[in-house]
């Protein structure tokens, strides 16, 4: 059997089967980040993500976008926790006749990125490879108060987005601002319940915190909010790279937050039981099956 | 310009030369993990090593013992600061076409290696790459009175390796024990004044050793343990991938060490000051600039 057989939530899910961890890993595989015992008031976490030449940007990519995509990435998996970013470390493998302009401009966006949200490089590895490949490892820390994972949906809570979804492939997945911000704000302001970064599509991660929550949801087609050069529903859920954050909070905190008239926040669905299943309501007020429709990545 | 001309060392100054880092970087890039602020008595180390098909590894290679080296190369960091050490995360790359059988293989070697010295595998991410590269970063931690990095040498110390030097290319780059044990029998019982992992051989990590303590040294050439399968001293200090640990202390704590009769640690020579250089005296007694002879990787 081939990898592409199983895809990548195939083959994670083969591997967290058999990782066994010890007390002080309160949540190990299956979060935006891994969650560390750190202090009395505090949560360490833990990202890494990978991004490959050909597969996460081209060599006509802007570089310094490239460098900057390779950090933006993990801090939006420290947004979907709550957290705050602290340190990373940065392995870099390319080709011999790779150009030092183009590894001074790489390293330039991420370390402008790094600089704008207080992040510190402490380390890394530099290694020979046929194609560019960047991988990035974060820290950060959050309140024990201020966590947010993906299981924590309850039935009825309305469902959110931070921002317009779809578009990635017009350039938005190398230029999306990581939503840090909007992440303490919720977290510092309101009883956020469950929480997940979009980074595989709408559909995708809808379905990642509804099946860890082991809950049913309806999304209202008219509700989510399109990128501009969007029209198609389907590719704007299923294309994936959007980052923006997908959460959910009970009625009377939803009600608390859309009170305050913040344009960032949009309401897209509600939580319902497992046995409700996943549906979209149509624009036609039909309820139809919200995977049914070819919005799986694999 | 191409990065071959530069080298990995260049590239590396090229980027620290432009990064700040806060007052919780207690050592950021430069030594083989970088130093965070934890708690009250100990540090937190932080490593990450990138190994690529073709570079590190070729796919005759028995794949469990890939996934093996990619956690025991980043061990070996943690041994080379005194430390012990906790979580990785792992993010792994691979073509379409990759046999589920073979990435099983690796995942059993490395989640094998990481329940021998107790490391909870807590995150990773898996994309799509034109050959394998796994990347790990690894977290430690150290109490601040065992912390050893490589800066701290002083004159007249006496230098040591823990095990044989070369032979890498005969499979031990697959196979080494990562030196824990002995760098914490080193931490716990001795005042070890700076040490370094060999991951770019003998001579390399010598000279980044007394760079850092801005010393110079002498090794004799006949002192030094050399692998079975060695003849030539040269390429034994040249080839890299050693994986055992180098280490200086003075006088006094080395005959100490050495009353205790342990098999592993080496005496192979003595830190001099700066302006006496890095000496080799060869087997007829001749003293010769040890970088003289095309040890340096770039």
């Amino acid at each position: 059997m081939q990898v592409s057989e199983l895809g990548e939530f195939g083959l994670i899910k083969r591997f967290r089967k058999s990782i066994k961890t010890d007390a002080s890993v309160i949540k190990g595989s299956g979060d935006d980040c891994a969650v560390l015992a750190f202090d009395k008031d505090n949560y360490q976490l833990f990202t890494c993500d990978m991004i490959v030449e050909g597969v996460d940007f081209t060599l006509k990519d802007d570089a310094s976008l490239i460098g900057r995509k390779a950090l933006a990435i993990s801090l939006s998996d420290i947004a979907g926790c709550g957290g705050i970013p602290r340190h990373c470390v940065v392995s870099l493998g390319m080709p011999k006749d790779t150009r030092v302009s183009f590894i001074d401009k790489l390293f330039g966006g991420l370390s402008r990125l790094a600089k704008e949200y207080k992040v510190n490089i402490v380390g890394g590895d530099i290694s020979r490879a046929p194609r560019i490949v960047v991988d990035l490892s974060l820290l950060g820390l959050v309140e024990k108060k201020c966590l947010v994972l993906r299981n924590g949906a309850r039935v009825n809570d309305l469902i959110f987005v931070t921002g317009a979804i779809g578009g990635a492939s017009f350039g938005k997945h190398l230029s999306f601002t990581p939503r840090l911000k909007e992440a303490r704000f919720l977290v510092e302001n309101f009883k956020i319940n469950s929480m997940i970064d979009i980074s595989d599509g709408l559909a995708q991660d809808l379905r990642h915190l509804l099946e860890e929550s082991r809950l049913g949801g309806i999304i209202f087609e008219g509700l989510v909010p399109l990128s501009a050069r969007v029209s198609d529903f389907k590719t704007a859920v299923s294309e994936g790279e959007d980052f923006e954050l997908l959460f959910t909070l009970s009625r009377s905190e939803a009600a608390r937050l859309m009170g305050k008239r913040i344009k960032n926040f949009f309401p897209i669905g509600q939580v319902r039981d497992k046995k409700f299943g996943v549906k979209l309501l149509d624009r036609n007020n039909k309820e139809v099956d919200f995977f049914s429709n070819g919005f799986r990545h694999f």
